[in-house]
């Protein structure tokens, strides 16, 4: 038995056999060729059925797992008809008198080099997707083209990376998990993995693809990152028994839908879901959520070329409302900057995005953005449970003129004839250190407070939790964050408002009886974290 | 009468005659010449003279404004000797067959195109000081360098921008005041013109320029950054008055010395001082400052290009110790990352900096760098009255672990037979929200607190304070830093603990009645504000 670690990325076990994953041989010939034309020829009629295959692999990866993933390969299918990307492939051509491979994989090199040498972390992984495309365009020149598919027996597939669309292309039903030796936890292809329910684990390291082979026997564990090839019978039956239980308690926590989210000694709590995107909809009422307690209203922004008009986005609110069938939709404006960038704002690049000019802060210096977002919303209001919450909230004045506006663009919509809901409650992320502190005054101002746990963290902590190298000094469960929390749950109540938790801490149910004993009203989570949430109430006695 | 609007960079009012500051003649013939030996000789002559130059302003520099100023000189220096600028120079002359002065200013023009376009302020910076040493070869080159004498009369300087090499030529008994078109408040010049303490607006704006002439009457007025050209007889009656009150009251603050540092009532608190090198141990006896209450210790390390040895650091502390003769000095270990990068660290660049991988961070991490500096630091304990304190604390377990290093240390030492104080008080920095808000456990641990207000509003605001576009969301007096530093004082002070404040706010005497009411025992300002403080203090009454 060898055991190997990485990372994992999705929680659960599998076993059975290893299928390495074969790249395309990349060894490209330079040959010399007279022909310019007849090559030109050649990468136009390879890029024609590089898109073909790409807009299926979109409509497959739409399918199985949103649009907001699938996206990528939309994004492949323009890079494929960028205009510089495409003159440097005949440039080659025509100066070097060269076949279409080799100007293919020259191009591919020196566009992947210039993204990974630029200095924003979004464009470095543009890096990835430039080789991915032109790989497959080579493919297709060689006539070298995968079908994705791994042979009849649902197979381990480990290879030494996988691009989005090899993740994608791979036949889900084949596939028991994903072992990569290298990755990210964000990179696309560990988002598409957790999407798809499939164990994986990443960044196990180049020693392991050296020392595997087709057909070994191969126990992954999701959980703790871990890998044993050839397993002893001892491992074998511990990671049996794990596997079962899991499986057991995912089916056991089905049996929660349409249960309460109630205490043992009877105390209640909303348990409430985070959404990003009109899509998953579905999973919020798939895992029985009981509303939406962020409905992060970016993609809206992230999605377009242009800011979104009043109508898209009337018409994205009002779906989800009227989705949600009455029950709460708590809708975040706008929280655009930091590490969400839309070309279109043209913000300038900061030292800090991250205590930067973001969210509320663009919001109440550009107000005819933040008024067509508040018209929308009121003017949807009427076709549910409309909530709404501002985020970045540091003082006072901030909230007083943001419900100003909020005033305002009612009283606009009123007098042209347009009804609005009387009953839309208002509310502030607290997710900067100023706000829980000043949250006794914050809350006579608001029907609510959302704590953005992540956020908070970040700042309270001085940390960045996306920089890998201070993790050590990031404890999510540091007592100045819960003391933060309770400081702001105590407020809230004693100010008439209520108080819930939407950051990645909501789900962590190891604190889950603490939230409730600090009086937290609601808890939103992830779709898929709902019952897990629920069960754990559940099993809480607060009496004791 | 015309005014024009800047901002104050050193407050101060002075009026008389404006001196437009001429540049050199920038328009540069190209010339078509064989002889490109006799070219390049005469741009290693022209050089010689440059240094020869540098030598001398570096010199005045030292003696005006200290070592940390005069070090661009150095820059300068070492920029002339650079490789890639020489033979960039020798190219064009070799390869164009031009002219010397073309070459310069050609390769000025693409280096200094090439710092500005770079991400790193620090190298943006660096475009200004090319332009600058690539002048003065031209100027000697063309024979028409500047002894930047301007006349007998006492002059206000006014110009485009000034290069520091230009500012500190400048003869500072003949100049009144400094007036720039452009410029920001960080740039070199600034800070030479603070410490020349010479009054100065900057980035008045070029039509100011296009409408001044030699020989003009003007104020200015450096602490609005208002200029009045040609000023009525109202505002001249205003600001003579407003001039007379400013020297009024810089020369009561001198009578200030040697009194204490008492409220009405006869409460006492420690004003100190903050230095951040050797040099300004001058600046903190002559304002009287009652000991130093940060010495910031990264100069040590700016300063060199590889780790400061055992021995250097040692020699450095045992000066401050022995000059400040028996009075309270407290030196803040290593704070490097954020904003303050040293090459030999090789620390990886990061999203958000100030969020990142600094400070008690890196010296957790790397113990050979920490340790080095505490055996340093307790070596030289012996000279006088030494404190030592820890940024960026967030936990108990760093502040554990720094004390757990520095008996360590302590106990090496004595085993070595080398003499340790027994009466090192040891503290940290509050300057995270989190340091704030678990004092209570934090105090149990150490003598003292420093407040460090900077960085703690930046946190607590989720607002980079170098970040002008969002100024207005960066409230330095927001209740929550208030509250975060009254949490702190109730804390130490119940735990036995001693607490100071050294962040600018410091010296703010708006809030020092608030500090002395909240308890804080010792308030360290920069030198120049010691006496301001004590007048302050002296004119508080808290009984009322």
């Amino acid at each position: 038995m060898t055991k190997y670690t990485g990372k994992g990325v999705y929680g659960a076990v599998a076993m059975g056999k290893i299928s390495v994953f074969k790249k395309q041989d990349t060894a490209i010939k330079r040959i010399h060729t007279e022909d310019s034309e007849g090559e030109k020829k050649r990468v136009a009629k390879a890029k024609q059925a590089a898109t073909e295959q790409l807009q299926s692999i979109y409509d497959k990866a739409l399918r199985e797992v949103g649009e907001t993933n699938a996206q990528i390969f939309e994004i492949h299918m323009m890079m494929l008809e960028d205009d510089d990307y495409n003159e440097s492939i005949e440039n080659i051509i025509d100066s070097q008198k060269v076949n279409a491979e080799y100007a293919v994989a020259v191009t591919a090199d020196n566009f992947a080099e210039m993204f990974a040498s630029m200095d924003d972390p979004y464009m470095q992984a543009r890096a990835a997707d430039v080789k991915d495309i032109s790989n497959r365009i080579i493919a297709n020149l060689t006539g070298n083209v995968s079908d994705g598919s791994a042979g009849d027996d649902k197979m381990i597939v480990c290879a030494d990376d996988l691009a989005p669309s090899e993740t994608i292309s791979l036949d889900k039903d084949k596939v028991l998990a994903f072992v990569t030796a290298h990755g990210s936890s964000n990179s696309h292809t560990a988002i598409l993995a957790r999407n798809m329910n499939i164990p994986a684990v990443i960044g196990v390291g180049s020693k392991f693809l050296s020392e595997i082979k087709d057909g070994d026997f191969a126990i992954v564990d999701g959980f703790t990152g871990e890998i044993f090839v050839d397993p002893d019978e001892k491992t074998t039956a511990e990671l049996t028994a794990k596997q079962k239980a899991d499986e057991e308690k995912k089916r056991l926590l089905q049996t929660l839908k349409g249960k309460e989210n109630v205490t043992k000694d009877g105390k209640k709590i909303n348990i409430y879901a985070n959404i990003g995107s009109v899509d998953n909809i579905g999973a919020v009422l798939l895992n029985d959520a009981g509303g939406i307690g962020l409905f992060r209203s970016e993609f809206l922004y992230l999605e377009n070329s242009d800011f979104p008009t009043e109508e898209q986005q009337f018409h994205a609110y009002k779906r989800v409302l009227e989705s949600m069938a009455g029950k709460k939709v708590i809708i975040r404006t706008l929280d655009i900057g930091a590490d969400k960038q839309v070309d279109y704002f043209g913000l300038k690049k900061e030292e800090n995005p991250a205590l930067g000019y973001r969210a509320i802060r663009i919001c109440l210096a550009r107000p005819e953005i933040f008024k067509t977002q508040l018209r929308a919303l009121f003017r949807a209001s009427v076709y549910g449970n409309l909530g709404i919450m501002f985020p970045m909230i540091t003082s006072v004045s901030e909230v007083e003129k943001a419900l100003a506006m909020c005033g305002e663009v009612k009283a606009e919509l009123k007098e042209q004839g347009i009804t609005v809901s009387d009953s839309v409650e208002l509310g502030i992320m607290i997710e900067t250190p100023a706000a829980a502190i000043i949250s006794d005054k914050l809350a006579k101002l608001v029907d609510f407070f959302s704590v953005g746990t992540n956020d908070l963290t970040q700042y309270t902590l001085a940390c960045d939790r996306q920089n890998p190298d201070i993790e050590q000094f990031c404890d999510t469960h540091h007592e100045a964050i819960l003391r933060l929390i309770e400081m702001s749950a105590e407020n809230a109540h004693k100010n008439g408002a209520w108080i819930g938790i939407c950051g990645e801490l909501a789900a962590d149910t190891t604190l889950t009886e603490t939230f409730l004993r600090m009086g937290i009203d609601e808890l939103s989570v992830s779709p898929t974290f709902v019952l897990k949430v629920r069960d754990a109430v559940r099993n809480i006695d607060l009496s004791k």
